[in-house]
Formats: C-alpha cells, sequence, structure tokens
C-alpha cells in the first residue's frame, strides 16, 4: 500500500473525508484507501468531464478551470496533506499557506525563501498515521 | 412548503443528489426538501467561507470564485431543474444550453431570440413532480 | 460589414476599448471593427493557448477557465453591448444584470420571467451607432 | 528603485509588456517601473473592483475569482519572472512550472523535494538585468 493510500485509509478510520483533485496517481491512491475503509470521497476535478475521475471518487465535481480548481480544492479542505512532490501539490502548498491553513507534508516539497524567514504553517511528519492525527487535532483546535 | 422544497423532495426520494449554489433563498429550500427525505445534497459556494453555505448543505465546496461558480453548478449536474427568475439562474440556463444539457424550467425564465430559432433544449413544465420526472428521464436516456 | 464590426469600429472611434471573448464570430468581427479604426481590442480567452485568439486581439487573456471566463468579461467591462443571440451571450447579460451592470442588446436575447418582473438593466436598441452612443453615456453617468 | 520596479523599467525598455497581479507591493513596483518607462502594464486582479488595481496598471482585468486569478497571470505570460518570497508567488512558480514554463528567480523561493528530482525550469538570477535578458531569450527561443 502506497503511502498516499494509507493517508486516506486513515482519513476514513477517522470519519473525516477525503477532498482532492479526482484525478489518478497520488488522487487515486488516496481515494483508493478511504473506499477501503468506507469513507466518503469528494474529487474536484480540473476538467469538463466527470468520467476524468478515478474510480474511487464519489462526488465528482466538474470544474472545466484547468489548476484553477486547485484553489478550490484547498479553500474546502479544513487541513492540508500534502503528499509527495508534484508541481500541483506545491501549488496546492502556496495557497494553503497564503489562506492560512495549516499544511502537513509528507516526503513532499521542502521551502526556503532569499529572505530566510521561516514558513511556520508548514509542517513535515514521517508517517501517514501522524499526519493525520495532527490534521485532526488541528481540525479540533480550531473548533 | 415552496415549489424549490417540493423538487428537492422528489429529487431525494428518487435516489438522486442535489447540487446547487448553496447558499439561502430557492438553493436553501431544494436542500431543505432533499434533507427533509434524507437525501444528499451539495452546495457550490461562491464566497471563501464554507459558513456562507445553508444549513441544509451536508457537502459545502468553496470556490470563492464569485458567479464564476455557476459555471461548475452547471457542469457538475447531469441535467438541470431551473426553479424562479433570478439572474444566476439565467446564467445557469445558459451555461447548460451552451453545453448541450436539458433544462427543466418551473416557473423560470422565457426566452426568444432576436432570429427567432427554437431553443430546444429548454422544457418549461408545471410541477416539481414533473420537473423531477423529466430529469430522471433524461439522465436514464443517457446512459 | 457586419454589425459587430460596426459596433467595434464606432467604440474605436470614440476612444474606447473592446473586451471580448478573443474567438472567432461576432467576437472576431467586433475587434476587427476596432482594429480598422485603430482601437484597442483585449480578448479574454477560455482555452490555455494564446494562439486561440483572433488575430484582431492585441491583448490576448489566457484564462485556461472556459465559459468561467464569461464572468471575467462582465467584470472587467464598464458597460455590456450584446449582439447576437448565442448562448454565451446569453450567460454574459445574465451576469451582468446580476451585477447591476447595464446591458445594450442588438438583435439579441428577448428575456421575460415567469413572475413578470420587469428588466430595467436591458435596453434593446436599433443601431451600432445607437448602442455604442449609449454605453459611452452609461459611462460618463457613472464617473 | 526596488528590485521589482527595476525589473519593470527592464521589461518595458525592451519593448515587452508587464502582466502581474495588479495590486500592491511587489506588483505596484513592477508597473510602477515599467510605466516609468514607457511600457505596457497589465494587471489581472482577484477581486470584483477595477479600483483596486494600482494606479501604474494601464489595463485592469477584473477576473473576482481571487487566487484563482494567479493560474491566468501564468498563463497569459510568456515567460516568467518571480521576485521575492511571498506564498502568492510561490503559487504562481508551482502553476508555471506544472505548465512547463521556464521561471526565472530574483532573490524568490528555493525548492527542493523529498524526492531531490531537480527542477530545471527555475533559474535564480543574482540581479534585474539578467533576469529580464534571459526572459527575452527564452521568448526569442520558442519562436
Amino acid at each position: 500500500m502506497t503511502l498516499a493510500e494509507e493517508v486516506g485509509a486513515e482519513i476514513a478510520k477517522r470519519g473525516a473525508a477525503v477532498v482532492c483533485g479526482g484525478l489518478t496517481g497520488v488522487m487515486e491512491a488516496v481515494c483508493r484507501g478511504a473506499r477501503r475503509e468506507g469513507g466518503l470521497t469528494i474529487g474536484i476535478i480540473p476538467t469538463d468531464n466527470k468520467a476524468d475521475a478515478n474510480p474511487y471518487v464519489q462526488i465528482p465535481i466538474v470544474t472545466g478551470m484547468g489548476m484553477g480548481r486547485n484553489v478550490m480544492l484547498v479553500k474546502t479542505a479544513d487541513v492540508v496533506i500534502a503528499v509527495g512532490g508534484e508541481f500541483g501539490t506545491l501549488s496546492e502548498i502556496a495557497h494553503a499557506l497564503k489562506l492560512g491553513k495549516t499544511v502537513i507534508g509528507l516526503r513532499s516539497w521542502k521551502l526556503e525563501r532569499a529572505c530566510s524567514k521561516p514558513i511556520p504553517g508548514l509542517i513535515e511528519v514521517d508517517s501517514p498515521k501522524k499526519a493525520v492525527d495532527l490534521a485532526l487535532s488541528v481540525i479540533s483546535a480550531k473548533r
């Protein structure tokens, strides 16, 4: 089982829902993991065609807005878990930090600015379980 | 019970999900009707704040894209039922017809173009039950 | 010269800029008319590819947001002139009325709602010159 | 003169246009620099209000799509120069790299992924002049 699949499974075990980009790769793995544990999966897809959602997405949201949908993903999520190092993930980390949302990284991007200002909203962890535990703690704390 | 609430209830009775703009007025009424019958409600909201969704929305999608979200509503829906005559509804009718989706009107807009070309995708009915029956028939026919 | 081309020419003669959807048909005609008179043309295009702009667009804005760009067109314009009766135009009329912007129609959509409430923001005229004169008067009045 | 202002001035001197987010800070500085040298400035703004554009923007594009407009900025630009280390800038770097566009950094983000795969599209330079020279070379090479 991949890291992303395990993240999905952990989210579902805690009764939380997965919202992701709805396509293949990490997005499919996290949905597959969540479905295996009976969780709810929402996929906000960039294209015009519902059929582009991976088979583990239960609720496809069809935006037709390309990468513009990355912004909506982040706005819809209560907390962001970034898995892996693709550029779409990087844009979501950036949008989340801009919005003041906590981002939990799992083998994801390491960021440093020329000015060396720290980035307190970005927290790297080393296991899916820790990522989801922390995510749920962040959500609880905000309530 | 308002017309919109009845539409929501009829959709839920048939096991279909409601996707709407997620705010107040017609959008709230349709969600309330659907929830009363145990249906699923998705609200694609224009603002940045999940709390703007009406209390009958189960799955809020937070777009922060203003009226740009009307396009996504229409793309996400399998068929469009337009209730009443607000401008947002008119934009959704237009986007749906542009995409070749069937629009079923209930006390909604009457459209005519200067060139008098007919608009076969727009069908006016006179009751929530007829609207939802027709909507489900359109979905079945496309499968 | 088509109606749309004449609208573009009249806009340019008065020193105003054209902002449109940037593709073919009415959008190309209005840009061609404006360029003939030395006017400025901005095309907000729905695709990801600048080359999809018609050759009379001087400033292409590449949105990749499909019909979502119709909303931006309307927000960017000071006043809206609707030419002809396509569905994209109808969505723009709707978005403009929702925003409280004046829409001037030239052989465009006739709208009526079931509730018969009037639509004062939508004004039909019968010539490009009258359309542009009225548009400029609306802009002046708002200043 | 700030770094951003110098970038704007260098762009204008070479006859290229500035397209940016249109607000204050780095965005305003780059527009001010470009205008000082008689260049063209386009501001794609996130809000609904044209008046939010900084005074050096000649052509405001009003999107009302919040951070969704960052995507359009990047799609509209032929090449991206990232100045400084804000989160909006980081999202634009990410979107540009995803699209395969070259990003030239000036005191901006340093990126590293957990997997250590290199990021060849991101090039750090140490002066506005070098940034703009390289940007123009990239554009020429693609023609």
